[in-house]
Parts: C-alpha cells; sequence; structure tokens
C-alpha cells in the first residue's frame, strides 16, 4: 500500500471537483492512499513544507514529463522513499526560492497556468495513469 | 460576440464533467458561445473536420504555450478568423497526418497525455482565464 501526501492551499470546496476527484480516489485506493493536506494561508503551507524531510514539487518552472515517464519516476521515487511520497502545489504568484531549491524534484504538468483545482484534478488522474500504465490495462494506450 | 467550435469524440457524459464545464460556460457566455460537435466515432469526427475551411488542433506534438501566449493567439485568430474559431481536440491513439498538417496552427496543452474530459475542461479554463487576461482582472495573477 503505497501513500502519497499532497501538500496545497485552499479547499476542494467546488462541487465538481469534490465528484472528480473521488472517482480518481476511489480507483486508487486498492492500492494507494491519498492524503490531502490543505492550508488556509501560504505562510502555513509552506511552513508545513519546511518540517518536512523530503518533497516533490509541482511547478511551472520544473521538467515536463510525458504520462510513461512521469509513472517510470512516480515508482522509482516510491521504491526509495519507503511507498510513501509528499507532493506540494504551489501557489499561482510562485514559490519561495529556498522551498524550491529544497525540493528533491520539480516537476511541471504543463506551461500554462492552472487552477489549484486543476492541478489537483490532473495530477490525481496521471497518478491513476502511472498505476495503469505499471499494469500495462487498456486505459493508457 | 465572439464562438468557439470544438470538435471531439465521446460525450460530456461524467456529472463532474458536465457541472464543470457549466461553471466556465456561464462565465463566458456574455462574451463568447462555446459549440460543442461531439460525434461517436473518429471516423465521423475527422470526415467533420475535412470540411472546415481553418480550424486549429489540440495536439501534443504542437507548440506549447504560456496561459500569456495562448490568449495572445486565441484574440489574434478571433481577429483573423471572423470572430470564429474551430478547434479539434484529436483521439489519445494520435491524430492522422492529413488532418495534422491540414490544421492551421497546433497547440500542445501538456506534455502528458490527458483524458477528453481532461483537455475540454483544461481547454475552457485556458479561454476564460485568456479573456480575464485580456480585461486585466485579478484572476490570472
Amino acid at each position: 500500500m503505497y501513500t502519497i501526501s499532497i501538500f496545497s492551499v485552499g479547499k476542494n470546496k467546488e462541487p465538481w471537483l469534490v465528484d472528480a476527484l473521488a472517482v480518481y480516489e476511489t480507483r486508487l485506493r486498492p492500492a494507494l492512499k491519498i492524503e490531502w493536506n490543505l492550508f488556509k494561508t501560504e505562510e502555513k503551507l509552506y511552513h508545513a513544507i519546511e518540517r518536512l524531510p523530503k518533497f516533490i514539487c509541482l511547478d511551472v518552472s520544473g521538467k515536463e514529463f510525458t504520462s510513461e515517464s512521469f509513472a517510470n519516476i512516480l515508482f522509482e521515487k516510491l521504491k526509495q522513499h519507503g511507498s510513501h511520497l509528499n507532493f506540494l502545489i504551489g501557489a499561482s504568484n510562485g514559490i519561495p526560492d529556498t522551498i524550491r531549491e529544497a525540493a528533491t524534484n520539480r516537476i511541471c504538468l504543463s506551461k500554462l497556468t492552472l487552477t489549484h483545482q486543476m492541478v489537483r484534478l490532473l495530477f490525481l488522474e496521471q497518478i491513476y495513469r502511472a498505476f495503469e500504465i505499471q499494469k500495462g490495462s487498456s486505459y493508457h494506450k
């Protein structure tokens, strides 16, 4: 059983987002638990991040991946870090340099600016896709 | 009043997707109408595309944009093409070369493989964001 902890600001408050995230969390549940750590302010978010021994940053200045190469790095890192990974979704006005530099890896999902809600959904779908790629299922063809 | 016609396969059947798309369509409505052209098969989709005088292709092999540069090209093309644009969302197993080469432009939203549903939502949010960038609103900061 793997665990992925996602750190971000804000709430999953939009009804459509709650429903969409639930679809992917339910599908992932036999293999993976998603743990949401949502903070009211950026200050509180970055304070929590500073206390983590390791984390990966989702950041527009990071490296771009195909879904296949994302699946590879995801399972490689899960293996390296005891089946548990922390991911930071940065605020839209950028991640402080000290936080960015402390990340073990930086991943860019898209060069476009996305809402936090969209990043959460897109990221969860890519995690689900990574598990399907590993299985060799028809989901990712 | 602008019109954007989106051509794709499949249906907007997931309840969360219907709700999410409705949020952005409602916000865009005073300035822009979104017209969905959803086909049951790829054959029917590409047959319809071949009959269009001009269309832009959303394709992983296309050019990547930031949200600001996407806003620029969107308004430039709306101006050039009489306030009406056609966009093709290609199938996950790739767009035929003849179709790809006939497109006036090719845009890559992300190097990741996305579901049609995710592309529709992400694309609609970027169109909304483009209008907010043009207005200079606080939505895109």
